[in-house]
């Protein structure tokens, strides 16, 4: 099992990704890496090399690019040269906490789709209250989106849940505006009569009210909505803790309270802390893709390498493909 | 001042309307209300009925009701009256806590639009961290938007936000996956540009991660992206404090610092209660029409009726029709 990680992408590059890539070696017997950065910043965190290789350059892909112009241009940038590891197969999965849409770019003109599937689709685990979480997709790679590519997130996100994340038969929703049968866009509308046809565990429509409450362990969107809905969460759940904290601050009372619930409050964080579910998967190409989250630490990067390798071991990719082939056939008959 | 109001709409009807009503009234000297619904049921709680007069009806539409049947077929519900208490000029605007979908139909086919508004929008008043609010529009109400609508949005809400909310020159937002020009989907880039020629105070795109933070006064999307965030804030709302009480009864310790912090974590859980700000909207009627939620207690149905008052009193609709006439004659030179 051979992982490209691009070593500086990302608010904590290379150190953080560096630390996770070492913790995945020590841990995952049969893994090898191959870290795609400059070679002087990353040696200064590189304590063991065992089964890491470092591939040097100093051209980077920074938030700032255009992701398209980048990825053109930026030829020996460290995330088009992970990129070409995988298209290359010197590598089986490649994961970047850099510029996403760049990742995207690279992932769609290097590496290359799945045959059958039209749009990658940006799809990460959140979490839920019962700390079971659920894929949503897409989140962004594909921000104006027909009923078929919906179907296709549908089938990926199925595969990928019950072969990676263990769940037979996934629960996968629609994300409308009302739970009952009829209700949305004209997108949703035509999407709903198709994911009914779908080889897949369709449960209908879901609100964005119950995203968190487990109803679903797959739930499609077009990448508009789907931004809108993830970072809507994020920046409640944000402003909440913002708020908590100001709470706790008002006065000796409320401080004395903030003393005894510091770790409890701390265990609530970590449950809504998605890092811990891995990156996010760019699926539908033609290799594994994780975009982990720009903020990564050494653990989150060693999440989205542990899923990388689930991805690349139970053929993610390859199930998708022969599953995508043969709904072709059956059109066809 | 007359105000209509749907008594039967509302888990809470007829009590808590009909306690809000007598609230109004006490409060504000040339207000008279007309209510309207089950004159026996009312009666039980219309211990004062200074300045309120009761239209009987025992027909009622139902939140399970399929919205545009349910206007045309139920010509004696509590809704229908009351829209044609505005519609016959008997009342100066109206309110209701039932079903949305009915509300909007009444509102649509029975009180009719604003010349120039070519879709009314659900319009809540959501609360931000500051304390100050932002009208978040459109949430549910047109989910196929146009991007010609979205201007409108725009208008509407700047508007009633500078009017009735008292804040001048409000920052108008419009909601996308990015906060750069040029960002978003064919939609929004599409009204990006026509929102920049507006006469608003366009302050470009805003992300869903800052709608908390009070980055505008105004967000306009279209309704399907804005009953998705909107949902997702409430869930996202919701989840967390579910998981903060269960964190506060994990043990004696984190108990006690339940205690201490309880009376705090309510006035938190003031802040986020958008009934404070009054209902939603409907913004694009030729007179006021106001969706109070449908959990309102008297204190929300007060606060819609103070909303509603104020939008009569400050000309809203008239404001409003005549700037969507300027563009016109301007569009024409």
């Amino acid at each position: 099992m051979k992982i490209a990680i691009d070593a500086m992408g990302g608010d904590n590059a290379p150190k953080e990704i560096v630390l996770g890539a070492m913790e995945a070696i020590k841990q995952l017997p049969n893994l090898e890496i191959t870290l795609i950065g400059d070679k002087e910043k990353i040696s200064s965190y590189l304590t063991d090399s065992t089964r890491i290789k470092v591939i040097h350059t100093t051209e980077v892909i920074t938030g700032e690019d255009e992701p398209v112009r980048a990825v053109r241009r930026k030829k020996n940038s460290s995330l088009v040269l992970m990129a070409n590891e995988v298209k290359e197969k010197r590598a089986d999965a490649c994961i970047s906490a850099g510029n996403t849409g760049a990742l995207m770019s690279a992932g769609l003109f290097i590496i290359g789709r799945i045959k059958g599937i039209d749009r990658p689709a940006l799809s990460p685990t959140l979490p839920t209250q019962d700390g079971k979480g659920f894929v949503l997709l897409d989140v962004g790679a594909n921000v104006d989106a027909k009923a078929t590519h919906l179907v296709q997130y549908g089938i990926m996100g199925s595969i990928y849940t019950e072969k990676v994340r263990g769940i037979a038969s996934p629960k996968v929703g629609l994300l409308n505006i009302g739970t009952e049968d009829g209700k949305g866009n004209e997108l949703t509308k035509k999407a709903f009569e198709q994911l009914k046809k779908a080889p897949i565990n369709f449960v209908g429509n879901i609100e964005a009210r119950d995203l968190l409450n487990g109803v679903a362990d797959v739930v499609v969107t077009d990448g508009f909505s789907g931004n809108i809905a993830l970072k809507t969460i994020e920046g409640t759940a944000l402003t909440m803790f913002s708020m908590l904290k100001k709470t706790f601050m008002t006065n000796a009372k409320t401080k004395l309270a903030a003393g005894l619930v510091k770790s409890d409050l701390k265990t609530l964080k970590n449950q809504l802390d998605y890092s811990e579910y891995g990156g996010a998967g760019l699926f539908g190409l033609a290799s594994p893709v994780i975009k982990a989250h720009g903020s990564s630490n050494a653990r989150a990067i060693f999440s989205a390498i542990k899923q990388a390798c689930h991805m690349v071991d139970h053929n993610v990719t390859e199930t998708i493909e022969n599953t995508m082939k043969s709904i072709d056939l059956q059109e066809e008959e």
